[in-house]
């Protein structure tokens, strides 16, 4: 039952961000300000603040199913949003295609993620991402065996937290 | 024994490639002459001509474990390169960043792929993928479920079947 409410979740998030796929670069998405060049990918929904700190936008690329148990998306931060700490049952991959954002894990350090890194954060281990305080960020993610489950959401990421770079 | 040849091909053509990871963009990929913008990914490895048409790079993004058994990487082909006719045990997911290209499964006719494009190929389904005559292309690669298997490679793809776009 718990699953089945935190898969419910998260598919009322995307589940207007993945309607629209395979579609060219939409003139909104044209308009934003982005660090090196025109986004890949159309905007998005906007996150709820419930699960974002911030302006978050949503694009699912690939959904759920049982074929590929693999769901890909683009995130796009706003110059400091961030998501709430949270952990991923089969782990995530993230990669960047521009801008610059954080990764942390619990427990450690935060990690500066510029375009082209490969970030990844193993299966229910706590962690957090977003933009940098400067820049925006066009974050890529891939969420694999979707069978153990998708995403669980803890609390927001504190000012205090995200600003504790070195 | 078989599998155990198939995954040693693969490993042998992605381990230079999958050795630099989390890095910038070098200058090399910087002055390749793209559609759009500079490359996300550094250039990679030249693949062999046993499995591609012309020139087409490889650069490993996640390589192959027990955790996320997700193969992620680039492949940057030149105008005219396509790959083999191939399957995948597991599936494809084929998530275009740049450029144009074709996607073709066997008996279907040949897909255009474009800059935002999502492409996704079922397992164990005939298929081949490349740039198109005129345009490079910047094709991210997602191998779900790579316990199943990676890829089993086949004959290239001729003039006559590459150049029978409607």
């Amino acid at each position: 039952m718990k699953k089945l409410i935190i898969v419910f979740t998260f598919l009322l998030f995307f589940i207007v961000g993945c309607g629209k796929q395979n579609s060219e670069t939409t003139n909104e998405a044209e308009e934003e300000n982005m660090d090196h060049s025109e986004p890949i990918f159309p905007k998005g929904e906007k996150g709820s603040s419930e699960y974002f700190t911030g302006n978050a936008y949503n694009y699912g690329l690939v959904s759920i199913d049982s074929v590929y148990t693999t769901l890909v998306g683009n995130v796009y931060f706003e110059p400091g949003a961030r998501s709430n700490w949270h952990t991923h049952p089969g782990g995530q991959i993230l990669i960047i295609t521009d801008g610059e954002g954080y990764h942390q894990i619990e427990g450690e350090p935060i990690q500066v993620m510029k375009r082209g890194d490969v970030v990844k954060c193993p299966p229910n281990t706590k962690h957090w991402h977003g933009a940098s305080p400067e820049s925006s960020l066009q974050q890529m993610y891939i969420v694999p065996n979707t069978e153990k489950g998708i995403v669980n959401w803890m609390e927001p990421v504190t000012d205090e937290v995200y600003t504790n770079v070195n």
